[in-house]
Order: structure tokens, then C-alpha cells, then sequence
């Protein structure tokens, strides 16, 4: 701890919620009152509600060596914004919880909450309440975020239907690749005699930001509203595509196709795989933290999406009996299977 | 682990959650839709919606040696409701995310989970969604819930007026009375040979209870309004009677004057406090976790107050400049302090 750090302590809990909240503003009619009581209170009118919530954990979720403090807080915000989008939803309110151990000064702490600020700024979303308490291991973030749509205007998972086309906004498998390169740029460091090695990472920041700073797709949902795209079905990125692909062939009771050729993915994905020998597909089906945008849309919206930049159609649903499968470049079908990220696996 | 529990890792992350969450009904129709999308989708009319939300960290605010998976499930979504009831609200949703090492099996979550239903059912409040990770350390328990309050009728901690009368329901200290024996037969019971050693706790039932399985006071919420009482202000008691006193005043702006000999104290905890050799009125003044309601009422709802049964009137609100003060049997005052629980002392 540096000279001019605090100790948690040294503020107590009040102390700490005083210093960490003290900079964020209220933007939303919708939010009457924020952090002070035993809860907050908010106001919708007649619009419908949507929550959504997210535990991030150390050493199971991020690793604090190659992740700033600073964009861990704006993930963190990120990851549950998009999951509002993903209902076709707006998102208003966060609470954010912290567990944090002695290791961590007040200064930490609060790079952590100028992230999250930076998303709340970003994205119009008010901080309205949580908790902080000393944590005997490592960081813990639990964050819910709140948001509103009209009602009737909700997009679920359950929706798709045979025929609809099968679309996603932006690329895949970067945040998957940038991960990779930032865990062996960490390896590589660790055995440099040299403290102040720098890693290269000229040429790969558009990787690198997909995984330390992603965004949520508010744009794609604006963009099909104003459209009048009204997708059947949606579901953000976030572990992996195969793995939302079965998300909604399973709620909707439908199958899939999806063509590997028409897989977005970004050049620098492209020579990061080569680099380390990956296969590119496996990348792009399986990488997760994409945090785009999955949906469906019917297949009268064909030349309305064909038109969109951003936006790519990549297959379309089937009958159940089908199942789900991804169309290799020759021809062949391969059953899609969830190899997305598991927590439970890794411990 | 015994012969018929099951790995975590052999359900994985969905299978974990379905489970969980096969036995919890929805029983609000402000529930449009629960688990298995991105997002809950809640809809609530014209009504105002409020939000807390508490982080529960093993070795900090539980203590799995004496207290059983199910209890903790129990008090982890009771403590929420109590904060909603504290807006004069109704709770309605609640989401649960848990991080679990290891160690834990399917059965010990489905344990915690039986806790949290039993807890959703005695208050009729729906499951909505929440997020399973696994976790490097020990158990985590994130819970935010979601209510409802007909629009104006909120209470906030910031309306007492001086010459209000300050009430709390049930009594204080008993909570924390309990913690105290539940730890010292812990200690007891590791120092015996026989491994069979079982403390006796007969006669401190009532006290264990209200460590282990406290209650939200849902009855005095209705009661206040079947009664037509309308507190100006309202908290609910989980730090201690002196912190939550000094948030009142604080949010209010106002001060307060408290009886000692006022203070509603059972039987039980005065014994348990004598056999301990500590201060009761310390015990109940700063103990916490009572979840009792503390609040304010106009002085004119005096001869109301009287009647219920269950409230009791300890003191009364003052001019900010005479400060919070607790006035003892011989007439001194003595100036309140928070002393309540602070998380970050004890790392």
C-alpha cells in the first residue's frame, strides 16, 4: 500500500458508500429515490419492468493480474446492461454489491467504481443501492441492474419460429482471443527478469478491448426499433454462440441451421487463432463474452436486415426435429453443443 | 461427502439452477415472467417499485460450524423483506446468486435453496432469476429483492419531525444474545472427546430463534396501516437500535431522546446477558440483527400506538441541536453512538 492510500477501515462502511457513490448522479425520471434508505424507490408508470443479475467472483470470473480495476468495473456494468437489451428493455438502475478483502485500499475500490460510473454515464443508468462488506478471500461484485419497457414490447427467448432468420450484430470470438493473448502475455511476464516488461500488443487492440472493455448492443436494439424490426426472439452473447443458440431453440421448441461461412469474425480473431493454433470456428462458436446480440427475426424482414450494417444473418430456424446444427463450407452438418464457459468445471 | 450427494460439477451451471429452482411456484401476478431468460419481466401497474440488496459472505456474516445450510437461506431472504417492509412496501421477487467452492454438494445448496423457499412462501414473494458460479473460497450469497408500494405511500428514513414519538416492535438484543451462546457451546463442543457432545439449549429457544430464523414484521406493517397510523419515518433494525436511531436523525435532520428504561428487552436475553457478564442495555442498543421495525409517528397517534400490542414507545424526536441521546434510569443522558456491527473491523 502506497503512501497516499487509505485503508478501508479507516472509513468504515458508511465512510466507504459516502466516498464511493458521492460522484454518480441521478439521470432517470424513473428513479425517485436512491442510495440512503432501506431501498431504493422507482417509478415506472405503466411500463413493465425487467432484472436482471450477475456474480463476479476472483480468480473464477477475472484474474486481477492482466484485468484493470477500472475496467472490471465497466464490464461488470456492461455484461448486465446487455442482458436488458437482450429482453429489447432499457436499462435504469444498478445496484452493485462489493466483498473485498484487506489487500484492497480505498484508491482500488474506487477505480473499480469509476469504471462502473463510466458505464452508468455511458449508458444513462442510475446507481441506486447495494452493500459493501469486508471479504475474507478475494473480490466479490454482484451486480443487478433494473431497466423498463413498454409493455407488449418485451423480446423473450421463447419466440422463434421455423423459417425466422437467424441474426448476430458485430463479430465473434475476439473477447475469447484477447483473453488468450492477455493469459500468455501474463506467463511471458512472470518470467521476464526485467520488472518493467512491457508486452507488444501493437496490432491487437481491437482483441484485446473486446475483452477488457466490451459494449452492449444499445445501438442494434435502437437501430431494429427504428426499423421496425421487431425481433421474434433475442439473447445476448455471453456464453458463447452455441450455447445461446440452444438457449433459444430450447425456450421456442425449434431447431436451427447455421452456416460456418457466414460466422462474423474479425480479422485480428482471425490471425490471433492462427497464432496460437486454434481453431477459428471453435473460436467463434464457443469463446463467449461477445456480448452481441442473437436474434431472430421473420423471414418477411429479410431485405429490411439485409440492409443494416452491423448485422449479420447467419442461418435459420427449423423444426425441432432437425436439432441444431452448424453447416460446415462443404456442406457437412454438425450438431451444435453448448462448450460454452462453466464455472463448475474449472474448480 | 456421503454416498448419495452429488457433485456440483456433475450437474453444471444449468442443470445446477434448474434443480434449484424446479420446487419455487410464482405467486404474484406482478410476475410476468421468472427464471430462464435474460431477464425477469415484472409488471406492476401504476405502483411504485423499491430495490435492496445484501452480499452474505461465509467467514464474515455467517458461520457454517452452527448454523444450518437451511437457517441461512431462511435469514438471507428475510432480511431483504425486512428492508422492504421498512418503505411501508409489499416484496414481491426476489433473485438469489450463489458462488460455492468445492466443498459444497448439490444437496447442501438444495438445502440452502429449501430455506429460501420456505422463506418465499411464509411472505408470498417469487424466485426471478440470480446467477450460480462456482467459487475458489467459500460460500456467497447475493440476494435482491423487488416490491411494490402504492404510489405516495412509501416511508423513507428522512420524514421525523421533532416532538415525534419513536416506537420499535418486539424487542432487542435477543439476536445477539444467541450468537453469543451459539458460540460459545462452538467452542464448547470442540474441546469434548465425545463426538457425540450435544449442547443443551433448553430454555434459550426463544433467543436461538431469533439468531437463526428471524422474522420480517410484515404484521406490523399492516397492522400501522389497518390502524390508519401513517409513520413519518421508518427503518428497520439490523445494525443495532443506535445506528439505525442515528440514520434516522441524520436522514431527518433531526435529534432523538431514547428511555432506557423503555427499551423493550425479553426475559431470556436479560438472563443469557447476566450469565454472560455483559451490559444488557449495551446488548440491546447495539447487538443488531433484530429486524424489528424502529419509526416515528406524529405525537396525535399517541392513544393508537398505545393500544397495539407488540410496538412500544421508547423515546421521542428532538431539535437536531440536542443531538441523539439515550436517557438512563437516574436521568443522565449519554450520547448515542454507532457501535453496530462493522464488517470491515473484523478483517
Amino acid at each position: 500500500m502506497g503512501n497516499n492510500e487509505t485503508e478501508i477501515s479507516d472509513l468504515g462502511e458508511f465512510g466507504l458508500i459516502d466516498r464511493l457513490t458521492k460522484d454518480f448522479a441521478i439521470s432517470n425520471t424513473e428513479t425517485k429515490l436512491g442510495i440512503g434508505d432501506d431501498a431504493a424507490i422507482l417509478s415506472f408508470g405503466e411500463k413493465d419492468v425487467v432484472v436482471t443479475t450477475d456474480l463476479l467472483l476472483e480468480g473464477i470470473h477475472f484474474d486481477l493480474r492482466y484485468v484493470p480495476l477500472q475496467h472490471l468495473g465497466y464490464k461488470a456494468a456492461i455484461v448486465n446492461f446487455s442482458d436488458v437489451y437482450a429482453m429489447n428493455a432499457t436499462p435504469r438502475q444498478l445496484t452493485v454489491s462489493i466483498g473485498v478483502s484487506s489487500r484492497f485500499t480505498v484508491e482500488h475500490i474506487e477505480m473499480l467504481y469509476a469504471g462502473i460510473r463510466k458505464a452508468c454515464e455511458n449508458y444513462g443508468v442510475d446507481l441506486v443501492g447495494g452493500d459493501t462488506s469486508a471479504s475474507v478471500t478475494g473480490l466479490v461484485i454482484s451486480i443487478t441492474c433494473i431497466g423498463d419497457v413498454a409493455r407488449g414490447e418485451e423480446v423473450k427467448r421463447s419466440g422463434a419460429k421455423p423459417t425466422d432468420i437467424i441474426c448476430v450484430s458485430g463479430d465473434l470470438g475476439a473477447a475469447f482471443m484477447g483473453l488468450q493473448l492477455l493469459e500468455r502475455e501474463n506467463q511471458v511476464a512472470a518470467q521476464q527478469k526485467d520488472k518493467d516488461f512491457q508486452p507488444d500488443f501493437s496490432g491487437k487492440e481491437y482483441i484485446l478491448e473486446r475483452q477488457l472493455k466490451p459494449e452492449a448492443r444499445r445501438d442494434i436494439v435502437e437501430t431494429l426499433r427504428k426499423e421496425g424490426i421487431r425481433p421474434t426472439s433475442m439473447i445476448d452473447v455471453s456464453d458463447g454462440l452455441s450455447s445461446e443458440l440452444l438457449h433459444i431453440c430450447k425456450a421456442s421448441d425449434v431447431g436451427c441451421r447455421v452456416y460456418e461461412d457466414k460466422l462474423p469474425i474479425d480479422y485480428q480473431t482471425a490471425l490471433m487463432a492462427e497464432e496460437f493454433n486454434m481453431n477459428l470456428v471453435t473460436a467463434a462458436m464457443n469463446g463467449g463474452e461477445d456480448y452481441e446480440l442473437l436474434f431472430t427475426v421473420p423471414l418477411t424482414d429479410h431485405e429490411k436486415i439485409e440492409k443494416l450494417s452491423g448485422v449479420k444473418m447467419i442461418g435459420y430456424v427449423t423444426d425441432k426435429n432437425l436439432g441444431a446444427a452448424l453447416v460446415t463450407r462443404d456442406g457437412a452438418e454438425i450438431p451444435i453443443k453448448a462448450q460454452g464457459w462453466n464455472a463448475f468445471n474449472k474448480v
